[in-house]
């Protein structure tokens, strides 16, 4: 035991002394500079890594942590300054940084979407037959019921994943719906050698990532609610699509880029189509950001990115993955609320607000309203309110929080408690631990009096109930949360996308986590739970590329996304423009919703696309002034720069306009579409001029003759800033609209001021 | 305001003059002896009362509260004593005696049944298509999923029931599931005048009816359960037949034997095929018991009755219905058991006893085991206990009573419980208010052992698990407080009849009722509750011979009887004999589970059946000894006394012994099968002799040369009592087994001392 001990002390040390010495860098290289002598990038990588440790004191070797070949090449590894330093010469080196840590793009949250069995996209694309997304999250709870493979059909031959064997994770453990499983933290565990990962395998403890999944392309599901709210069946945006889990993050030993890099590489060389990414870099730089860099190798290879906007709103420039290949979805609410019915002994009802978790049966039982009482503050005064009554509470949460009043109300002997409050924010948590409902001020005005008046007053609150439709608010509005444009790491092309359904979304989850509580010491777990979040929204972008790539298998990316945007909804359920849940509900703007919402039967027969070559992603990068070395970490060798172009053939406008007062900025952009449509069609403009600005569009007509023609047009800008102190973000559309037919291609121009710096 | 209430006071004043001066009575009449005079008899006996009022001394008329046709002719009116005399003297008069309070059959409960979709009695008899079931109880909740219609059939023309409209029910309640619901309460509102009835009309605000409509013929509803536990899809027994409430008891008003009678005389007359009945009488004498004798023109009419045992035992002769004409039900298991997992930290697992009625996550925390705690049987000691800890209670249920130790528990800061318990009647407890699981003394060993030697021990507790099969018990095993017989009312006819499951049935119930609770103040409903008793097994009866009747729509009432009891399995799911829960789990006998277990499937194709016709019960009522007037009370006039006969021909034996010691008797019982089977076939007898009993059957083979071939044969039974003080009952039983064929018909033998009283 006392050696043991020793040893133990020893290892512990060494690991700190280590890590104190070395970290883990991701290192990119240029793979046409590796020698012939190497007959894999392996050896090539760990011979690169020996020599540089022939400088490192101590004679131990650097650790190879992870090798890349798909999405980019390179391999991260626990090195020292000096070793990187070392690696620096080598031929073939393009850049190396420190690996960073990982979060998740998760609040908390709810489900919807808009999809029919009789027409569009579902019928339209086989709900996604055979299209293969790619998670990057925190693995997977396979016995979920969402991913059982009931009404797959047979793996395609194609598919070249695996399903790794690990902690509570056997291959057993895949089928027809999870098609692949596998766990990335060696450069999670070289960053934090002393701890142990007690779950060393795709399983998904946090639950993160079974909701991603399961939302994206999760299996049919009957009878599926969350503690009886959001009831119904589940089914993922795309029912009849294959999922495959990268297991990247939720490691005791932290998160970090290396490990995402690696788990986007294996996706890449495992084929997916699809790949749905929910997590956040702080690394801005485009030649730096993991998800801009194996993104931009997975798109070449056809396949479509998408990434959530991130949760970093309602601020400008809050968005940090601005990244021009990829699919950046903004988070918007559904049109589904959840509600308690108060019914008075008079007969008035009120549909008031709760989410207690259970059945609860409050049937006419004394209301009491005592103005003393009615602060519900403390468990002091609680105690003198009746036993077995409804107690009515008036609530200003700028003195006390929910949680604290429902942590009084439970340790009462209160039944239930009817609160008043102004206060909508409380109306996001799905934790409603004690009996009751919220009502507002105004409803509460007929409560009060009946209470106040009635020798007798009784009361009783129903739970558990779904309501649909345009009220209280329409929907979707923009999530206060949702991370808002220009993007920090590249602002000619606008960001985020598009919107998608990230507030209050029901999807799988870890079984055996606590979702909801009742009192103070019951907590509850359910196989499906409510999250917010853009990690919500951008599975639902995931699932319905994959649907479009299933109906259209030989559109590019590039395509896919323009058919999402050019078609997205700019106006709600009540159709008027979908507003914003930050600053009190005013009109949301393309940078906070992109094109818009996303409207999957629309984007199956866009009628034009703006489509873009890898070439023209290549000319992209090569216009933004990085050095040759940052620029082929992101487009590697086999590209040439020789034709560098900032004007991406992209389905937004995104102007810069120079902040001098009374300074009129002029551009030109230049599109071309695409005529996916199945016939010659002709398309006249139609342009909602930004603020200030002056749109002229040449020419105005397109005529295309036939499928796949391509017409391009020019589209000049002129913008005149008003003040230099109030800097002024305006934005308008322009919109192709098929003459004698039902296509409108639309895209959203915003112009903004040119900066330095934001936020 | 004052004159009303003035009025309101007079009002009640007289109601409580008349009602202590009249009360109700129920008069049963000799039909034939109504003048031609009167076009019906309502004008007849509303003649009557008239007539007998004159007597009266304030003038006022005593009120009729229902007429009866169908079942039996007579009616009920609020009468005084002298009234009544007056009304003895009329022509046509049989018997009046007053109108009494009925009870339910339930204590509390849940759900199985042993039939399939591939062979046997389901497919067989269609599920029991367009046979309607009456179900004479407290209502019905309509809007129960389980009265959905889907997968219905228009209803048949021969309906002549109407959905009676009432308060919150109306005529678009019912549907082709529910095809009909009535309400009687007049003589309940006659007994209690001053009572308001707050739910005038067929809708169940105690869920009683409820549960045994939907256990007899509810429709297919996914996903039940009870807060979790037996989860699954709920069907009734005979999920294609028609259900129609009649409402007669669960009023403010009280229930009374002539609203009993009102809602069997409409059901008889509606046109009911099966009449199902789970409510008990005090009265024993079959000529004053309201279930007997309209049961008894319902059976005239082709209905077969089938009537709970009711839950008044475990004791000899506590059956107050032991009615020849129906079949009387008694109570047993299912092979269902609730359960939680205790997952101790070195990876022990128990299973233990769990309600908790939510999905709690109870993970790796800390175990207290601690002697003085242990008790747990205050506040103030577990205000000991270390918060957010799993403690270990060690209770002996005398000394405190599970329902305290929960309230205890949920006052604490402890995050669970497992309890240490050797008392196995919390065991049929559906309230558990704590998290927690119960375990036995010996299953504790180990918990405690490793809580008291590990240095920081920990524990789960997984909840909502429901448990198949032969363990911790054997099933079925008869409840042990389902009645037992010999029936009060009859003592030569064997009674109860039959077992069928009783014990925690889950079935439709009235959503807003309280059905569980967690903690002190929280109470929580359910669409489907778990209830036990007689009343839960009676339907089950119901809806068998709901099934029998649709396969074979020419059998009579006591074919479909004979069917299910000489099939009836005497053995439990381990093959061996089946035991009563009283008692120590000794073996059951036929005086308290009739001719065992029901075998729907084998009761399909019972081989031989003894049929019985209504000359034959008038014939045993003829041998009853009762006057002229209490027989025409049950038979009515259209039949007579010639051929008195008490040799029943029944699918049991009854034998009573003289008590004396060492006397001899010696009886014969005649009875005749009849070949229901498709082909010739040849029975032999196969007999096993009570203790000290001695049969001789004669002959012992029996040749049936074609379907519907009738042969008669005689047991002689001779006993010998041994001991005058302690007298013995024995049963054996009577077996006709198909030669080369599969049909074995099994008569249970009871011998019994001849007794003046018992109990």
């Amino acid at each position: 035991m006392e050696l043991f001990q020793a040893v133990l002390l020893i290892l512990v040390c060494w690991s700190l002394l280590v890590s104190a010495e070395r970290s883990t860098y991701i290192v990119h290289m240029d793979k046409s500079f590796m020698p012939k002598a190497f007959s894999t990038h392996h050896y090539w990588y760990s011979y690169l890594l020996k020599s540089a440790a022939r400088l490192h004191g101590d004679g131990s070797e650097p650790r190879l942590v992870h090798t890349y070949d798909n999405a980019f090449h390179g391999f991260s590894a626990v090195m020292s300054e000096s070793e990187v330093s070392a690696l620096k010469k080598s031929p073939g080196f393009l850049s190396a940084y420190p690996d960073d840590v990982v979060t998740l793009d998760t609040t908390h949250t709810y489900k919807f979407l808009s999809l029919n069995t009789a027409t569009g996209l579902w019928p339209g694309s086989q709900y996604g037959k055979d299209v293969i997304i790619g998670v990057v999250d925190t693995g997977i709870w396979p016995e979920s019921p969402s991913f059982n493979d009931d009404g797959m059909t047979e793996i395609p031959a194609r598919w070249k994943g695996i399903c790794q064997a690990g902690d509570q994770f056997n291959s057993s453990h895949c089928n027809k719906k999870l098609i692949g499983a596998r766990y990335f933290n060696e450069g999670s565990r070289a960053s934090n050698p002393d701890v142990n990962i007690t779950m060393n395998s795709a399983r998904d403890e946090s639950g993160h990532g079974t909701h991603v999944a399961s939302t994206a392309a999760g299996n049919y599901v009957d009878n599926v609610s969350f503690f009886g709210y959001a009831g119904g069946r589940a089914r993922g945006v795309a029912p009849r699509a294959r999922l495959a889990a990268y297991k990247v993050t939720g490691w005791e030993t932290g998160s970090v880029e290396s490990d995402v890099l690696a788990g986007i590489d294996q996706a890449v060389a495992d084929g997916v189509d699809i790949l749905s990414i929910s997590l956040s870099y702080r690394r801005t730089n485009l030649y730096e950001n993991p998800i801009a860099i194996a993104g931009f190798g997975a798109r070449e290879k056809g396949i479509l990115v998408s990434v959530s906007a991130g949760n970093r709103g309602p601020n400008a420039a809050t968005l940090l993955e601005g990244i021009p290949w990829a699919v950046i979805v903004a988070s918007g609410t559904v049109d589904r609320w959840f509600a308690g019915t108060l019914t008075l002994g008079n007969g008035i009802t009120i549909t008031g607000w709760t989410m207690f978790p259970a059945r609860a049966v409050v049937r006419n039982l004394p209301v009491v309203y005592n103005e003393t009482l009615s602060a519900c503050s403390s468990s002091e005064l609680l105690a003198e309110a009746p036993e077995q009554s409804i107690i009515i509470c008036n609530i200003t949460f700028e003195s006390i929080d929910f949680s604290s009043v429902m942590s009084y109300l439970s340790q009462s002997n209160v039944r239930a408690a009817i609160i008043i409050s102004e206060d909508t924010s409380i109306l996001r948590s799905t934790d409603f631990p004690f009996l009751g409902v919220v009502i507002t001020p105004s409803e509460a005005e007929a409560v009060v009096s009946y209470a106040s008046s009635d020798n007798t007053p009784t009361a009783s609150i129903d739970f558990q109930q779904t309501i649909l439709g345009t009220e209280p608010r329409a929907a979707p509005a923009l999530s206060a949360s949702s991370s808002r444009g220009p993007g920090r790491n590249y602002r000619p092309i606008l960001k985020p996308d598009i919107m998608a359904p990230g507030v209050l979304i029901l999807a799988a989850y870890n079984p055996y986590s606590s979702e909801a509580s009742i009192g103070r010491n019951i907590f509850l777990a359910s196989d499906y739970t409510l999250l917010s979040g853009t990690s919500m929204a951008c599975p639902h972008i995931s699932g319905i590329a994959a649907l479009l790539k299933a109906a259209h298998p030989e559109w590019s990316p590039a395509a896919i996304q323009s058919a999402m945007m050019t078609t997205a909804n700019p106006r709600d359920n009540t159709n008027q423009p979908i507003k914003d849940m930050a600053f009190n509900y005013r009109l949301a703007t393309p940078l906070g919703m992109g094109a818009g919402q996303v409207d999957p039967n629309r984007a199956l027969d866009p009628g034009l696309v703006y489509d873009a070559t890898v070439q023209d992603h290549v000319n992209l990068v090569c216009s933004m002034n990085f050095t040759s070395e940052q620029t082929r970490t992101i487009i590697r060798s086999s590209y040439n720069c020789s034709n560098p172009s900032s004007d991406l053939n992209y389905p937004s406008f995104m102007f810069q306009y120079e902040t001098e007062e009374n300074r009129t900025t002029t551009a030109q952009f230049k599109r071309t579409l695409t005529n996916v449509g199945n016939r010659a069609a002709t398309y006249k403009v139609k342009v909602e001029e930004p603020k200030n600005a002056t749109v002229i569009i040449s020419p105005e007509t397109l005529v295309f003759r036939k499928k796949y023609d391509k017409r391009s047009y020019s589209m000049t800008i002129r913008y005149t800033s008003i003040s230099e102190i109030e800097l002024e973000t305006a934005d308008g559309s322009l919109t192709w609209i098929e003459v004698n037919g039902k296509h409108t291609v639309r895209s959203p121009i915003v112009v903004y001021p040119r900066l330095d710096n934001d936020d």
